[in-house]
This record gives C-alpha cells, sequence and structure tokens, in this order.
C-alpha cells in the first residue's frame, strides 16, 4: 500500500472522520482506485444471545470497505443500495477480513463486490453495494 | 404492546442479550407475531464524515427490527440474507421508526419487509430479510 | 379499469408495443397510477424438465407488470434492476395473477413491489423493481 | 468443451428439455462443474416500445445459465432467488454472451454470479443467483 498515492489519502481521510467503524475496531489492510482491504475483530460487544456476530456487525464492515473502494478516486460517492448473504456465523475473537472489488464503473454508477472471510479463509458473507457519486471531494487540492 | 404475550416475551429477552443493539441505543416500541416496531436517536457517534449517519447504523437497526419479527414465535430464526436501499439521509437527532411486517412464512423460511423513516414520517430506508428457522427456542417453556 | 383514464391509454400503447409479453399471454387486468394487475397462464412452452415454469416466465410476467407500473403517468421509465424470490412452483395451466405497487417515488427513482400468486391465492413470487424515469413520453400530448 | 464429461451431458439434457430457452434461441457454449456459457442473439420478438431488449429475455437468458451452472453436478438444482441489474441496453441483433460462475457451495446451497455482455464485450447486466439442490438427479445412472 503506497501511502503517497491519493486512494490512501483519501481512505486515511474517510477513516479519521468515522467513529462509527472506530468504534468497532476496523482497520484499512490495503486501498488501490476501487480497490480496499479492511480487517475487524469479532468482539463480545458484537455478539448475539446466540454467541454468534451480530449482522449488523458484518454489514458495517463490508459496508465501511465498500466505502472507502468507492471513493477511492476522491469523488465523494454514496451506498444506493446494498444487498447481504450470510453464509457461515463468526464468533468472538474471530478476525474477519473484507475485501472489495470494483465490478462495474460508468458515469456516477458504480457496482462493487465484499467479500468476508475469517482467518481461516471461510466466506462468511458475500456484499454487493452499488455506488452514486455526488458533487464534492473528500479530500481538497490544497491537500492532496 | 401487551406485556404478556409470548412474542414481548421473547423480545425483551433478545433486546437483553445483544450488547450491540444497545450500544446502538435502539428501543423496542411494539412486538406482535411476525411483527416489531423499533426506534433508534442518530447520535454523533453514527455520523460520518459527510454529517449523516452510516449506512451500517441504519442497517443494524433495520436488522435488528427484522431479528424480533422473525424470531417472535419463539423458534431460533436467523437471517439469510437482507438487502436495503437508502432513500435519504438521516442526520444526527434524527429519531428513526423501523417496522418490520412479515410478508411470507412457510415452513423454516420467512420474508420480512422493514421500513425505516424520521420523524417527519419521511421513508429513509427499506429493508428485506430473508429468515431460516433453526433449531432450539429463545425462551425455555419454564420461563414463559 | 377506466378505458379513460391516462394510465390506461398508455398501458394499452406498451402492451401493443411489445411482442415478448404477447407470446407469453400477458393480459392487463387493472391499471392506475403507480399500480398494474397482469395475468397469464402457464403453458407448456414455460415448463423445465421438472415440469414446472421456468423462472424466466415467471420473472417476465413480474417484470411486465413492473413496466406497466412504472410507466402509468406516461413519463418513459426503465428498469434499473429487479430482484426477485421464488416461493412455490407454478405448473401447466396455472392461472398467474401478478400485481405491481409503488413502494417509493421521488423525482426519477422508484421502487415497485409485485407479488405473483396463481389461482387459488398462493404466493409464487415476490419481485422488487428499481426504476429510473428518462427523457421522453409513451403517448404524445396529441394522442392523450 | 468435452463433450465427455458428466457436466456436458447434463447440460445437453436440460436444453433439450427446455422449450422455454429453445424459444429464445439460446445456446450452450461452454460447460464445466459449476460454469455455463451461453449465447443469445436479440431478435425483434424480445424488443419493447423503445427498441431495447426486454428485461424479462435478458433475465431468462441469464437464469438459463445460472441453471446449466447450478445443475451441472447432476444434482437437481433450483433458483430460490437471483437479482439482476441492468446497466446499458441491448439492442436487436447485438449478440450476448452469458457466463455463469461459482461463488460458493456449501451443502445444498450455491450462489451463481453471472455476467452478460454483447459482442464488443460491453457489459449489459449483472446476475446473482441463489441455488438449492432438491431430490434427484437430471441423468440417471444409465445415462451416464
Amino acid at each position: 500500500m503506497s501511502e503517497k498515492k491519493l486512494c490512501y489519502k483519501v481512505a486515511t481521510k474517510m477513516m479519521a472522520d468515522t467513529k462509527f467503524e472506530h468504534n468497532l475496531g476496523i482497520f484499512l489492510e490495503n486501498v488501490d482506485d476501487g480497490f480496499a482491504k479492511m480487517k475487524m475483530k469479532v468482539t463480545n460487544m458484537m455478539l448475539n444471545g446466540h454467541g454468534t456476530c451480530q449482522g449488523g456487525a458484518i454489514f458495517s464492515f463490508a459496508d465501511a470497505t465498500f466505502a472507502i473502494a468507492c471513493n477511492s478516486r476522491n469523488i465523494v460517492t454514496v451506498a444506493q443500495s446494498c444487498d447481504i448473504s450470510f453464509v457461515k456465523p463468526a464468533y468472538e475473537d474471530d478476525i474477519l477480513i473484507a475485501t472489495a472489488t470494483e465490478k462495474y464503473i460508468k458515469g456516477r454508477s458504480g457496482i462493487y463486490d465484499v467479500v468476508v472471510t475469517n482467518q481461516r479463509y471461510e466466506s462468511i458473507a458475500f456484499f454487493t453495494g452499488k455506488s452514486r457519486a455526488i458533487n464534492g471531494t473528500i479530500l481538497e487540492s490544497k491537500d492532496i
């Protein structure tokens, strides 16, 4: 991950601006144009009554990775819709990895696939996010 | 909301068992068989860099409402997949209401629609959750 | 169904212009602003090797109903994305009814739910379509 | 495409059993375990009033490709749900290619991605299908 690339600077700014991801303990592992990889440890706070990680925590993790990928070119981009399929439970202390890749981009619209796996490379969830670029940039010219 | 009904007792137990929803400040407003209504205030912690509520927080809120609705008959039921469309941003101090209704249930499979609105009755997000009942109950016979 | 209403005239024009729906034997039962109800008989031509109706035929039927509903105000509107869940098979000679209702509309964007049932009022499929209005009208002013 | 492989024999049997795909002029290009590639020419019959290919025809084509991929191991497998995003119109005489790949399979459940492109390798639609294996085989032992 080159710390001099624009996508890295944008991702760093976005991560600094969000308390929600920070509270979930989400870390940036890698970023590139239209690509992001993040890490999150499943904590006791995320468990439901069955002792498995809440879907909301897994979604939030995948969604955060999608957000870094779709904003990577410094154009403010928001989620229009997302879907997620949960294929295997995650448990306390599991280390989850989410990888977002750009499936399609044209004009203001993009489609991104995110795969969430655990530390044994087992698939936990599949997420697809649709994005729409709006006006504005994350970083101003002077900060690039 | 009758506090003597089974669905109410199940919902209360589920809410007590989850720290995640508790941290988001989600409250139960109403519950019935296959139905749930919840409230959540958008806090500063939920905001992203644009000053709007994170999609992950809205999803988690809708998902929690879906969970209460699909577990309401005291059969342990998990989410298989969910999709969400974000149609209007939510802002700090907005009071969100999520209402989950059962669209379909047969055997172990169910489909639930959740609508999230703000305090002005404006639609914020539309969520659909697919559930699958597994073995076990939330409350034991002795606790009903 | 008032044959003098604009939505009726638009639907009639759209049905006349499409050979695909015609080949599937899809008929208009009712139409209103943001609403449509259509009928289709499952024919031998639609069956797969298991003797049940092809998903493509059921999707096409639901999609046609969605199209009539989202174009009902005489603004050319196209599908952006659709999802469908198949909950019960349909068989030869079943009479299917699809009902499309407008869940959300704002500016150019709309969300429509379509329910497909058989002649015994059993749910066959649930479809959701997202639409986007583009430029142009189905009927010209002189034809209204 | 090895004509001696089981997946090829299964695909050939499935294609022979369906009049619906035959009517749409869908041809098998390649098949492997969990994989299928199909071709379809957009005909005048598939056009709507705007002169573009009906979503139902594109869905049916993607769905047929998904069906060949998810049945490729000779276990009868049906679609539970599908979603499709239309990103570019297709026009008369366009030659569409659909490619289905297996994203996930475990026990009876599978997830398949299908990409539909035109003859200029432009993306037309993205489809995801969820499958569930049921009892039975497409080919009997004596036919393998």
